[in-house]
């Protein structure tokens, strides 16, 4: 008989949200990203991923941001994409998200997403870069972890004709996995692909990606990105350790409580517990 | 001749901050830290590094808790030791310590000070961990670091007869450097010894200290603190990364900014600046 | 359209090297492991992973202990316990097993091997760690990262009623990912599943399996062994990195050698390369 | 009254291995380097360090190639350049000095050091990578870890105006500390600067140094190699970890050993040992 617990055959259920507001100022990023970049992050996601993930799409100006709680409970793997209002995203919903992940969603986080205010509440660091946006470079994707699944297909080095610098010093803390570094024409380096565990969520932030570039069209950042929804998903029900349980001597696997009269309840189900072996002796 | 960047002489200037509540209220805490935890924990880094360190307290009690921009600003090394009263920390408190951390000061937490705001901001997790707290459990502290300054001089293992049982699992981002593991009567275990960097600060987290068990008076645990403080002082000058430096090709060391009709004024001087070449091209 | 590089649906080639010595020389081991630790091993793994793999055995005392260039080329996973006789194990078999390793095959070792020949290879560092075994210890495996795939499915905490002691320190290089800590009943230690990449292959060190204990029966290690084997298979073609490729400027992707006369030649072809662009100046 | 276990004043005892075969083959080598390699390496680090270290040099020809027993119980820190004579180096040699590694000794390797015996013996891997060297290159050393003790005084970037490319895929293990990435004029990245701990002993590795420019003149360069002596010195006597010791229940501070009856001897007086309380009982 074979045990199948890790392979689950259900699509991935991905959320890709886009601050959609270049697009509708800039003539420039319009005419790249006509439906908005998160469309074309979405169909490149559909593109290679097909019947193994489900993508919809959430925006800034939908109600909530689109990040409710109904969507967050129904999604799997977040993609994150935003630059010039990181503000006003609000802090409810911030938190919202990273609840999420810490109970088990997976996220990845795009480009000028560094600064967002979700990718800063899970590093806990400034997350700032040094950068140049003045059209004069061309970014290299070279992968130093060449057997890590998000590399997977990932051309040695990925060339991305057009693109803004970002370089070192990057503050973020040490990632778990370093997967990509990239290299700039005018001689920056940055950590362009990085990977953490938070709770029991993935996080994987990749840098390329700036609006005035037709970065998301080009079919190696797609790999990248559809090899990370596959690597973020997760493996089991998402669960909450917000509250810390305590534990009898030997009672490993039963966590309890107490009540206000200072008497032991079960944590599940708040019913009055006896310790094991104290009904025999009484 | 000798370059001595890295061998400071100054003394270490070392804030202990105490919430300094069960003192007041629990007759046996107040029995074994009259003068409050905070104290105790001061005079043990006194007591090992003399000279070499200047030792002050705060409490939560205090004026914006003691954590004002002056007080934060002549501290090398901040120890936090709090529990009942995290919630009472106000939010501007903790972005404050926050900052000064990312921005060089070093941090000891203690603790149940894992469940405190400044810690969970640094971690970006829910810190949650199993725990029993019923008299049954001796504390073993084990090394698995031998060579770290923290673990020098501490006994292989370190026996702390009575304490809290802090159990696994503990909901963080995979340590920096894991120094300690500690296991208890119970069988349970716990990274009680880590240490991050977050931004050009250090953080090191060492689990024991519940306030009902002199803790704080053991040799060992004060030989711990006391090592943590010398490897957690920051070696240069506080500074801040909060903005991102923008940087023109070939302009490596002269970060420049945009000032609002688009013209380049220099990062730090705000001053326009002329791009190395284009005065003798022009 | 669907891109499945990455899930691939052959078999797992799983081969479970023994050094079968203590099961023909000591009864006990014998009367718990009556066809040898190998056999259990395999069988634990054939159980829970059924058509997912094919599982096969060798032993020290095959020619070559079994670790042919034929055997390995056609394995995905190498599961090692030896004991007694790391010394017997000939250099030249361990270059090749290390060989294979740094080429894409994944290699489990299990308790006693942490001082196999092999594993110090792979590590670079002595492997000692202190030990007891006098029938006094019960293990307790605790999870610390709890959605690894290998942790999936593994009680918190697994309990192996009778155990070999091991405890820290154990000379290892930092793990990559760690995943299990054992604690003993005589208050010890121990980090007992551990990860690391070397070159393209995975290396996953678990430390139950003390042979006069029936350990490899326990349906919890199985799980964890089990689930050991699927991660660490390789998910592409075995590959050399032996040599080291010289790159033109601007040819990323073509490696070239130098011919007796100082000439460029492809590396994969060892023709007369042109460099590009040349041809189209000449 | 300051305890000052951490603080030594001894000057550090630091040995500069060079190969020093190029020198006395190619005029371009001696004419930058007329003295050898090892002498404007170990000249740059008394120049920086001055009576912090007292720095000898070895060479290849030297008898067992300087690396006696001698030599090595006398040295704190080891630099070790080699490239066209890996090979000639005895593995009775390269097992010597990974023994005092592992006691305590810490090691810097330079550049072609990549591939040496003692390198690779230490890493487990291949440690190749891709390259070039036509006089094509610029490489920039960029700091990632800027508050590491490494890093201290380091322009960011490093210049170094005339360098052998080395790229990505470097094939080691992953490191414990990534402090410096380099870029070189190609487009190329490499992992230029990184640490591990292995058993008692600190390792460097530090990629500039091709024999046919002035790298080891660069006041830089020498920055990085003497902040990396005082980083790699050892704080403790050097202490072995080959035999792996056991110990009773309790006895946490006390190996044993069994002699040939089975009886137990004391560890390190090799005297018949009475367990503790055992007097008291009987």
């Amino acid at each position: 008989m074979t045990d199948s617990t890790s392979t689950s055959t259900a699509p991935i259920r991905v959320t890709v949200w886009g601050e959609n507001r270049h697009e509708q100022i800039n003539p420039v990023v319009r005419g790249i990203y006509p439906e908005g970049m998160h469309t074309t992050i979405a169909d490149g996601i559909r593109g290679l991923l097909g019947d193994e993930a489900t993508v919809t799409t959430r925006v800034l100006d939908d109600p909530e941001h689109g990040m409710t709680e109904e969507t967050l409970a129904a999604t799997d793997v977040l993609l994150w994409w935003g630059h010039t209002a990181h503000e006003e995203v609000t802090d409810e919903v911030v938190e919202r998200i990273q609840r999420h992940v810490l109970e088990g969603m997976g996220i990845i986080v795009l480009h000028s997403g560094h600064h967002s205010k979700i990718f800063r509440r899970l590093m806990g660091t400034t997350c700032s870069l040094r950068w140049r946006n003045d059209g004069s470079d061309r970014e290299l994707v070279w992968t130093v972890s060449p057997r890590h699944p998000i590399a997977e297909g990932v051309p040695q080095p990925l060339v991305i004709p057009g693109q803004e610098m970002y370089g070192e010093f990057f503050d973020i803390p040490d990632p778990d996995e370093l997967i990509f570094l990239s290299t700039f024409t005018g001689g920056e380096v940055f950590r362009s692909g990085i990977t953490y565990r938070r709770g029991y969520g993935r996080v994987f932030y990749f840098s390329p990606g700036d609006e005035v570039y037709p970065v998301y069209h080009n079919p190696g950042v797609q790999r990248v990105i559809a090899n990370g929804v596959r690597w973020a998903r997760p493996t089991r029900e998402r669960e909450s350790y917000l509250v810390t349980p305590m534990y009898l001597p030997g009672e490993f696997d039963r966590p309890v409580l107490t009540d206000e009269n200072g008497g032991l309840i079960d944590y599940y189900t708040r019913e009055p517990v006896a310790v094991r072996g104290e009904g025999a002796a009484s």
